[in-house]
């Protein structure tokens, strides 16, 4: 007996609560795009503008949102949100395969940790005193963890990462590789000399459950307290986030950013690429700070769309561009008035 | 018998194509800069206006452009482009010097990896499952290759470079160390509650032949297909590519720059450093585009040089500041031109 | 007998010649912030209006300006610059606390590499040949240094740095994770065809003494000749050094900064985050840029407070920001011009 691969399309349908219509006769298998997705592959349509692209598919079947009903008798799952619905059946059809759980001879992990079961640790990597490692959590190779860390449960910890002492970490966290957390916050004190004394950076790194952190980000420990990344939070590349930075829950952070110390983001706040948030600032619940936008220190950003070095409200910004660009033709038109005034100012001359 | 060091001008002029003039006695065994160079090295003049400099010069031997016909009878190799002729000088002084074959008893290579011949393997290197590692290729200590990777011939990867599951490499590839390639790219599709559900990062990355990578930089894997980086292309430090990223061949991307998902970069496109290009961009071939630019999603950027923030055309750039530093002359002209307007109008009411 | 933790409030007085007054009682174990502090514990206050937080905190001393002479009788030093009376205090009861001298078994040491007493090196890490560690010097865990490299005494590397073949690092030298210091500058001379041959990049990078380098920092070497960071110098993470840049005494560099090839800093500048500099600028003794400023190639940067894409004077920046967001009322004040100058033509037409 075979065991059969894949999913029915009516499983996947009731994954994501969605209506099955059209001509469904294969089991689906893995998820692909549109225009690359062929047997027993499923695609989505992320709405009706796409129907052309939809129809050309040779996918197996189309997450389609709820207002197409038939495309030519495609087999389609209907739903609200095609998407997020495909992104459900790709985390179904493509399950994480974690690593067996192992413990490499070329680990080298200290006789005070704790590691328990299930644990993947990789060769070259090296687990400190008192460090603690959750149940399922895999540390790749390469990968150095200070003393007195604790790491949860399920979190996957990619090769060559660095993770200082005193650092927390959750369940279900995921580093890239190369990411470096709890480093020393940049913080000195000039003398009379102006020779610079290092600010004490003797606090720690706390990264709470679900957080997912890109290649290469650094994340300073706190100077005197923490750094806090918190729940469901998701943060981009090569991203720098300095000591004492508070940052919420389910914020969205993209590639280069650089937070300031001591600065707040609330939760579910969105940031874009290449952004800088001066020390202080405060970032409230909902901001959404377009890329390579520039925050003051100290600055509160409200909830709403932000642009701009300095940032402002996106509306403002557009305008205040539209204006800019227009100076030259302002310029021509004080020309003009200069010139017309002139004349006025002539003739006034003359009459007298 | 000793064996002599180093090259004759006239194998060195025959290398470059050059015209060999002056009074030369002495072999070449170095490149070096105008002002630092000494017996048995060779400098470069990039243009006449360093004529001054290139007479107080110690080197051996000069390379020139064929206008300088004459430097006091110094020995010169003159040619059309002297900083290429340095450079190709400099390859055949300065060969690189590859590591010796040899798989370190530290390195951990899985079983069904493939090694062609004369591979170097570092200390604490891991080498994944069904891997294959070209002939002539060196893989420094500290990097981690996952599953699946396929290496061409005659590439350097530095130390602590981490690369992904699946990636494909050509030959003659360089990555610096501390590179990361593959990762998964940054994809979240957010339900009901905001939480952030993770779009599926199964692609993978392809580095064509030739390329070179600096260090710490990123290159994610394509979420669904791929992100590509074509032939010959050279990428500095730090810069971010993200997922399905097609870059095309001889790009030369400056220092930490980010380009967002699925943007496309064509031939021969320049690209500064602290550039960010939005996702969905189009940098068409012969587009140069200043440091610092920022360039917004779905944006195509033509052939020609761009600046600013949006880009615009760098002479659209410049005159519009060259405007906007003239604001404040125009505010007083508005003023005047106010002043003028009420003295007009005050005559008239008095007129009446 | 137990020995006594902590420090008396007299010795930590001395330590920061400052002036002990109101009721002390507690010996100090630790420093921690205002808001945090309890007993044991010593907090500072940067300046009076911080005197109601103070007047709350539980610690067990404060240090505080000169002109704060009673607190409602807490126990108080008082000193001219508190936070640096807070900063050496810190460095009196939180010492580094050394790796003990070790050097691991899985370490991998070239024959011809010279060791200092005193040194530790961790797992997985690589000296290369003819190397030389100094005494105190730390090479943590996956720190990979190559061949020909001087590192001098007490310094920390931090793990998985990479060091490039001949590189120079003086005394007290602190590495964080994953910095890479020596890769080859960025240089390409395109050919006829647009195919990019390497420039010469055969310098090396040298770091003096009392430098400090955050994580994930890239300091290329010289292409030839020379890249230097001066004695006392501290440069924040994920910045980028690039080729025979020439960096002063005492200059602070925060995070994600670029610097372009050839580039002189003096000493004593103070560099923003996010910051670029385009290859041969000159930053003078004194200048001070602010985040996210761009400097364009071969520019002179004096004494002074710079700000702004290209920099300009904070002043002027200030200026010029201003009369960019009157634009919008300034384009209105031109269009009343315009109607007004209108009735005055039309009424001087009515006239004759």
């Amino acid at each position: 007996m075979t065991e059969l691969r894949g999913k029915t399309i009516d499983e996947l349908a009731g994954h994501v609560g969605g209506i099955v219509s059209g001509v469904c006769t294969e089991r689906v298998e893995r998820v692909a795009s549109l225009a690359e997705a062929s047997a027993h592959e499923i695609a989505f349509v992320e709405d009706a503008r796409l129907v052309e692209s939809a129809l050309q598919s040779n996918a197996s079947c189309l997450i389609v949102p709820e207002v197409i009903q038939d495309l030519d008798g495609k087999c389609l799952i209907r739903v609200a949100r095609p998407k997020l619905a495909f992104a459900l059946i790709a985390e179904l059809l493509h399950p994480t395969i974690g690593r067996a759980p192992m413990v490499h001879k070329l680990a080298v992990i200290a006789g005070s940790a704790a590691l328990e079961e299930n644990v993947f640790v990789g060769a070259h990597s090296v687990i400190g005193e008192r460090t603690i490692i959750g149940a399922g959590t895999e540390i790749h190779s390469g990968t150095i963890i200070g003393d007195d860390v604790t790491i949860g449960r399920s979190c996957v910890i990619h090769p060559n990462v660095v993770i200082y002492k005193g650092t927390v970490i959750g369940d279900r966290v995921i580093l890239h590789a190369s990411v470096v957390v709890g480093a020393d916050g940049f913080g000195y004190v000039p003398d009379e000399t102006n020779s610079l004394h290092k600010f004490p950076q003797i606090g720690r790194a706390v990264i709470d459950d679900d957080v997912e952190i890109g290649a290469g980000t650094c994340i300073d420990r706190g100077a005197l307290g923490e750094t806090r990344i918190g729940r469901g939070t998701k943060i981009d590349n090569l991203v720098q986030i300095a000591h004492n930075v508070k940052i919420g829950e389910r914020v969205v952070i993209a590639a280069q950013t650089g937070i300031s110390g001591s600065t707040i983001i609330e939760d579910d706040a969105v940031i874009g690429g290449q952004v800088g948030l001066g020390d202080h600032a405060h970032v409230k619940s909902g901001a959404i700070i377009g890329s390579k936008a520039g925050i003051l220190p100290g600055k509160i950003v409200r909830k709403g769309v932000w642009w701009g070095i300095p940032i402002q409200p996106l509306e403002d910004y557009k305008r205040l561009n539209a204006h800019m660009n227009r100076l030259p033709q302002l310029r021509e038109e004080v020309k003009e008035l200069q010139l017309r005034i002139k004349e006025l100012e002539d003739e006034k001359a003359n009459d007298k």
